[in-house]
Order: structure tokens, then sequence, then C-alpha cells
């Protein structure tokens, strides 16, 4: 399991909002998708929600990767495996996020609620659909805690 | 927008589902995580659904990449963007899917509903959490043409 998996970026992140708006998921982003893939776009509008999933490579570099987290840092919630959180601090640091289509003009996509920075590569743009939902979904306490206020 | 990025797969997909099993997201598989990965696990079983972002590299080589495609082929849907649908005939052969996390074993888990074949390469795992879900979700009519049977 040592083989290399190469990928491109289809566009990247473009956003003024701040850290704080962007960790909230309040941010309002635009999604550049290089020109050459703008007919891949093509109907995407139709959907109101869209995965966006994109490289956090840089904030990894800050973190470094590690194979165990406090989620979020807290060092009042458990020290967990980094596969059952969303650190980037992760193997392959890819950023996934359910975002709102605003608009789409071009190659140009403006979302909502996008936790990325500006200047991030984005390696791929999907449907969210209702194929992508879980019934009685379980939980942990620390997750409950992390989100409750 | 022309650096290339790295990736290494954490783990493989293993399964002996048929192909109509795993289509219609039916099958068993198992996710077998590299060894040296184990502990990056950890936590992940109090989560009852995980996405999985796999690559789906073979399965585009057969097709090779296009920019627009008929949803699964059928000729009866128009013909609309690949960010627009789930195809793995995109730049970067990504794939997504939310699985029902049944059991986790060491370095294994064992999964339902992963449409991903017997071998392919896993880029990563993440909990599946109340914030990946759209409210208000809008779908195009050939989405709901698609799935209606």
């Amino acid at each position: 399991m040592t083989n290399i998996i190469e990928l491109k970026p289809i566009g990247l992140v473009k956003t003024s909002a701040s850290e704080d708006q962007i960790k909230h998921r309040k941010a309002i982003s635009e999604i550049i998708v290089s020109e050459d893939l703008s007919e891949a776009l093509e109907g995407i509008e139709e959907f109101s929600h869209v995965f966006i999933i994109f490289w956090m490579h840089e904030i990894r570099e800050l973190a470094g990767a590690t194979l165990k987290v406090h989620p979020q840092g807290r060092m009042d919630l458990p020290l967990i495996g980094v596969f059952a959180t969303r650190t980037p601090n992760r193997p392959n640091p890819i950023g996934l996020t359910v975002v709102e289509l605003l608009k789409k003009e071009g190659n140009i996509l403006k979302v909502k609620g996008l936790d990325a920075l500006d200047g991030t590569p984005v390696l791929d743009i999907k449907p969210f659909d209702p194929l992508d939902t879980a019934k009685n979904m379980l939980l942990p306490a620390w997750w409950k805690k992390l989100h409750k206020g």
C-alpha cells in the first residue's frame, strides 16, 4: 500500500470572510473553477447543496500529522483517533463540507458555509442528495458536548 | 493551478459482494486500514455512520475522463456537467459515500452500503454528523427520475 496517487486541483477558494465566520460555517465564498472545466459545472445550479472536497495542506503543516487528537484542541474532551474527528491533522488532509449553493456564474460558484481558508485548493465538487443522509444516527458524548453551545 | 498534490492510500476495500449489490448500496465491505494507522481509528465505533473517501481510478480508466455525461449512461436523461453528477468520469476520480459502520476490529472496519469495488484504495475516513445535512434540499428533475424506482 505504498502507491502514490496524484491529483491536480480543479480550482480554488476565494473568500474575504473572517476566520471566525469560516469556522462557524457562516462564510460566503467563491469556488473559482479552472476555466477549462467550466462545462463540467453545467446543471449544478439545479441542486441547492453541494459537497466541496478540498485540500487542507497548509493547516495540517501548522499542526502536524498525528494519529490522535483532542477534538478542536479542547483538553476537556477525550483523546481520540483522527479518523473519528474532522481535524486537518490526518494522514491525507482532505476537507469535506456540505455547502449551500447560492449562485453559478460561468466557472464560479458562490457558496455559503464553506470552512476553507482563502486560497485553498479544491479537489472535487459533487451534488448533495438524499442518499447522503443517515437514518438513526448515533454520536459520541464528546461530539454532543462540543456542539451543544 | 498546476500544482500536483500527492496522496498515499490509508487502506483498501475488501468485499466479496456482487457488482449489483455494490451498485445498490447493499454490499457488506471491510475497510482494511494500514496497521500503522490503527490508532487513528480509536473512538470511531461511537459513530453509527462514516464517510468513506476513496479512489475510483480503475473505473474512470474504463470510461475516460470527460466534462459532461448522461447520468448513469441513461440516454433518456439530459447531458450534464460531471460536477453535477456522481460519475467516476471526473477530473479527480474521488468517490464519497456515507456508510453504516457495523463493527470495528483492530485496523478493520466492517461497513454496509459502500459502492466501491474490491481492492479500491481508500483515501480518508470521516465521522458523519448532523452538520453534514441540508435543509430545504432542491434536486433536478433528472435526479428524481433516476431514483424513483
